[in-house]
Order: C-alpha cells, then sequence, then structure tokens
C-alpha cells in the first residue's frame, strides 16, 4: 500500500470506530467517510462491503489489545498488569458490543478468523496472567482461556452497563488473588 | 388438573429433562414421552408444540432455582448459602445451554416470559447475596443483578466446560469477600 492509500486506511478505521462508537452499529458510511475526511469512493475502495469495515476495525481492536498485554507486562508490576490489561479488555468489548451482530456475520464467513482472534486473545491475557502467577500474585489454577471465557461473554453482553463492568472487574481481580482461604 | 393428569405433567417435565441433558436439544417427542411412560398423544395434549415443552422445563428450572435459593438461606451459613446457590446456577445453566435455541425463541414470542424468568433469578440472587453481606462475609458493593451479570453469560456460553465453571464460580465466590485490599 502507497504511504497516502495507507494514511487513508487507517483514517478510516480509525472514524469507523469513533462513529461505530457514538451512533451506533447503523451508522452510515457516508458518515464514516466524511469523520475520515476521505470521498465515499475511497473508502469503498478500500472497504468494497461494510462487513469489510467492519473486520478490519475489529482486527484492529484486537491488535491493540494484544499490544497493551505486552505493554502492561514490560511496564507495570504483574498485578498492576492484569487490572490494566482487563481494564483495557472492557474497552475492546464495548465495540464488539456495539458490532455484535456485524461481527458474528464476518465470524460465520470465515471461522478461521474468530478462531484467531480468539487465540490472539486468550495468548494475551496467558502472558498478563502467567507473568502475574509466577510473581505469586495471582492463583495459578487459572488459565488465560479460563480468564476469558470468565470475563468475555460478560463484557458482550448487551445488558452490561459501564459501572457495572468496572464493578465486576474488581470482583474478578479480587477473586484472581492467590490464598483467600 | 386431575391427579392423574397432574402426574402425568410432572413426569413428562421430567422426563423431558433428563433426555434433553442426554441427547441434546433435537431429542424427538417420542423419546421423551417413552421416557415418562406415556403415550405420544398425553404429550402432545398437555404440550402442543414442542416450544410448550421447552417453556415448561425452563421455568420448571427458574422454579427450582428460586426454591434452592430459599433453602440454602434457611439452612447453610450465609457465606456456604453463596457458594450453594452458585453451584445450584451452574447445574440450571447447564439445561439452559443445551436448549438456548428453543428457549431464546420462547423469549422473542414472550418477552413477559423472559422479564419474570430474570426477575425471579435476579431476586433468588439478591436474597442469598444480601443474607451473606448482612453478615459480613461478602463485599457489599454488589448486587443480585450484578451477580447475576457475572455469572450468567458465562455460563450459558457454548463453549464453558464443567470443570472449567466449577474453576471459575470458586474465583468469583473468592472475589466476593470483603476486605480484599
Amino acid at each position: 500500500m502507497r504511504a497516502d492509500a495507507k494514511r487513508n486506511y487507517d483514517a478510516l478505521i480509525t472514524a469507523a470506530r469513533d462513529v461505530f462508537a457514538a451512533e451506533g452499529a447503523d451508522a452510515s458510511m457516508e458518515a464514516i467517510a466524511r469523520k475520515a475526511s476521505v470521498g465515499v469512493g475511497t473508502l469503498y475502495r478500500h472497504f468494497p462491503k461494510r462487513i469489510d469495515l467492519v473486520e478490519a476495525v475489529y482486527r484492529t481492536d484486537v491488535d491493540e489489545l494484544v499490544e497493551t498485554a505486552e505493554r502492561v507486562v514490560a511496564d507495570l508490576d504483574p498485578g498492576e498488569a492484569v487490572d490494566a490489561f482487563l481494564t483495557a479488555f472492557l474497552r475492546y468489548a464495548r465495540t464488539k458490543r456495539t458490532l455484535l451482530t456485524d461481527i458474528r456475520e464476518a465470524f460465520d464467513k470465515h471461522p478461521d478468523f474468530r478462531l484467531q482472534s480468539r487465540e490472539r486473545i486468550d495468548e494475551a491475557a496467558d502472558l498478563v496472567l502467567s507473568h502475574a502467577q509466577r510473581a505469586g500474585v495471582m492463583r495459578d489454577d487459572i488459565s488465560g482461556a479460563d480468564l476469558m471465557q470468565l470475563i468475555g461473554p460478560m463484557c458482550t453482553n448487551a445488558t452490561l452497563t459501564e459501572d457495572q463492568g468496572e464493578r465486576l472487574v474488581a470482583v474478578i481481580v479480587d477473586g484472581l488473588r492467590p490464598n483467600r482461604r
């Protein structure tokens, strides 16, 4: 991709995330192009179908979550890293909740995409969790996949409110601490 | 309902739960009638459509969960009561997971049924949780509805395994304890 094409592509994804977050899954392609300051023709050249754009947005969200996992493990103390990762997961899940019907459609069309996304997120969770487990600050009978099973369905549930998500992540973080009994 | 009709009705629901659990949501009406030792005609007299039977099974599961909440609050120490209720919830969720597509169909047809079931379960969770909160053995910044948001979507997620469910309920129970920090 040429540099200006790449710039438009990135601007469209950033704009799409903002517009979907503000207007919901029914946001128009025109509104996204406008927000990205590109023509609708340019949008459709990069993303021939709406679902292609949703897929790219979701892929970018997963990329960011994985990068967050790597960053918090490098920068924070191991217990705080788990907390920061789960907070980032809540943020990631907000978009997923908005676009759930479209993302499920993308998953149905590309089962590999579903599987890869899931694996990448499970591995990110494992990275953060096992780092904390080695430091002895989190119980060691739980895997990254377990943690995602605990938080994932809750976070993509349509009835979750933002406050509630934060309260429940705090319960989970406390529950992950070792030597309770 | 006459006594023998009531006996058949109850036998059909018990049989349906067992057969759905063993054979999945696609189990035949004939297999359920056979298991209940009644004729298929009797089954269809009580439950003209398959969805009527699914709805009755689900309603019975909710009844039992509510009764369990009342019983554990009366019989167990407050912390153990939460543990026992969540274990009963895991059992309840197993049927719901098996019949999820059918139950969603019943919910779509009868939004009141969805709402009432949800409210009854939230109230049951509240009963058990507030009992433990008054005894000072559970944190008090979480409501019954929060607890159900934490455990419900996880438990009805298709990928949850039985072992994993038990492990994750243990994390949740630990996370609910007060004075962690």
